[in-house]
């Protein structure tokens, strides 16, 4: 078995953390520039905490908040001159995937000129912001990759820079932020957590450790099932307890560490053209097509789809298929033309390559159209 | 659930991964301290493979291999002194825990000047050596913790220098370079990285995370049982193939990344001055001693124990003993004087405050005596 293992980030979790251990912001750096979107940090208590906490070590810092969803290659060059223009010498990065996703592209920028032709070529000089990362969903796990997935309009998708001086020096887990969280949003994102746990069991890189914490991942996102059909059913988010919120940041986070280490597959590489054109939840995109493609695993290699279905507390794929039916509703409408686009774009990722099962064109189109059935 | 996550060693695992990661070397410096004992690196070919990529990368090395088993404090200021002598500016340890938690100590004495009195003090400079870190026992996880633990004569016992920055850059596992290891070496080690596994589940600093990889480093060394009892009934450790060490050595690294997070508990605490005052192997004073101290754990936190028993698939605490006394044979003799005398070390540890069930010094007393009935 041959692979690396590799994710150093300090990861601190528990109850008011980033308040308790404002030190860490010091070995960061003198000046922030706190990285977020317009809205909800401001709303959980989360950049709240964190102004807090760096006035406490009397740092100074200044806010980006205009990170959107599926952040733009223009919106990090933005964030980087905003760095630059104040002398930040780190950046924290509160929010979902958008911010945090940002926040490491906005580091790389302002540590090094890279021009947009080059943003995604992997080849970087060893220079990068410290980063400090606050989640404040459960899903991406980003606070604990080396990724950075930016829309990318050249390339009609999104598209990952990837390099191991992302990774974020220390990420805060608190799940209080998350206690507000809407349902729909702690679906779509727990189950794009779900998702990244299943996709790492089935890339080419999996090993012993990264499939201990992927099933241990499925294992707890799952638990939570019965609780998302509760707060679907009664459109209520106070289903979910602050226990619950801590298993599926928890879930998520070690999630992130298996997809720093195995990449995504064939789900991704789908997903993406469905929220770059149909602009679906990045989450949703994928908990709608995870099924399928699990469905073309246990075809082609029973036993691997067994493990993760048995991961699950299942029975078979189709009974995940009828959860995330239930969990998705009504799906959107997209014809076979877009269908054939999509599986075009997606055939050449190099998510594809890192399956284990590996599927063709025709596959894909097969996948996209069962799951929008 | 407070706790913190942090393994910033990476980890290049596989077949031949030490020369085919030769590059890996070069960005640690120009100069190598080869770390090692007399003996086992040069038998089992993992000090020539160093050697071989060291000379591929033109890298200049020279070599201290006085490190014996549990090693002293004047062993690691000697190997210190040779690093500073000889301008090595990382050091590369190869060999079991021995060589390992030394290659640290030396690696931190080189980059700064610390007394004797100071050593155990946790207070050091942000200063050491980069190291890079080849494990060729499958027990210790010492490539992938920020221990380093030395005999301590002046405490009469085994005393850790803990700090993060002793964590090593680089960790390269190998099975091959197990494939020769003596029946019983294979067993106090392999039981060894069981202990950690098991004695992180029973630390007060659990996490989700940490039980996902304990639970599995459990599963997979107890799998390797049969083939334990067979080695020793046939004293030929040939029953071990290439699969099976990969099998150890990968439970042990995940045991490692537990315990660097846990700490080690009572199992420890005790085990330590068997090995100081008895000379008795350091995984065998810990496989002799964990089932007594599951059986109080059993007592205190059925719940607790019975997720570990059911870790290992076997039914019972005892079926545990049963198997561990038939892996050790014969135990040492021990007179009840001697007991007391460790009871009342083992009880003023740091290991002790670690423990979910924190056994008295009585508790400790009857422990030591039941194991070695």
């Amino acid at each position: 078995m041959n692979y690396i293992q590799y994710m150093p980030t300090k990861v601190i979790t528990g109850n008011e953390c980033v308040v308790n251990n404002s030190n860490l912001f010091k070995s960061l750096g003198k000046k922030a520039l706190i990285v977020t979107g317009t809205h909800s940090a401001k709303a959980n208590g989360s950049e709240q905490d964190v102004k807090s906490a760096l006035d406490a070590q009397e740092i100074e810092y200044v806010v980006f908040d205009k990170v959107m969803s599926n952040p733009t290659i223009s919106c990090v060059y933005e964030g980087a001159s905003v760095a630059k223009a104040n002398g930040a010498d780190f950046v924290i990065a509160i929010g979902g995937g958008s911010p945090m996703d940002a926040g490491k592209a906005i580091a790389l920028l302002a540590a090094q000129d890279i021009d947009e032709e080059s943003l995604f070529s992997g080849q970087y000089e060893n220079k990068v912001l410290p980063m400090a990362f606050i989640p404040t969903t459960a899903g991406t796990g980003s606070e604990v990759t080396q990724y950075s997935i930016l829309t990318n309009d050249r390339a009609q998708t999104k598209t990952s820079i990837a390099t191991e001086i992302l990774f974020p020096t220390v990420a805060f887990l608190d799940p209080k932020y998350m206690e507000k969280l809407g349902v729909t949003t702690t679906i779509n994102t727990a189950i794009d957590a779900l998702s990244h746990a299943v996709e790492g069991m089935l890339s080419v890189k999996a090993s012993t450790i990264t499939n201990a914490l992927a099933s241990e991942s499925i294992r707890m996102i799952m638990s939570c099932v019965p609780k998302m059909k509760k707060a679907l059913e009664f459109s209520l988010s106070a289903q979910f307890d602050l226990q619950d919120r801590e298993q599926l940041l928890q879930a998520s986070f070690m999630a992130g560490v298996v997809i720093a280490q195995t990449g995504t597959t064939a789900v991704h590489a789908m997903g993406y053209s469905l929220t770059y054109f149909k602009d679906i939840d990045h989450g949703r995109a994928n908990g709608i097509l995870l099924g399928e493609y699990l469905k073309l695993v246990e075809k082609e290699q029973p036993e691997l789809s067994k493990r993760i279905i048995g991961a699950m507390s299942l029975s078979s794929v189709d009974e995940l298929i009828r959860i995330t039916n239930e969990l998705f509703g009504e799906k959107e409408k997209i014809t076979a033309e877009e269908f054939d686009k999509y599986s075009k774009m997606a055939i050449q990722t190099r998510n594809i390559v890192n399956c284990v099962v590996k599927p063709t064109e025709e596959n894909i189109k097969e996948m996209f159209t069962k799951s929008f059935l």
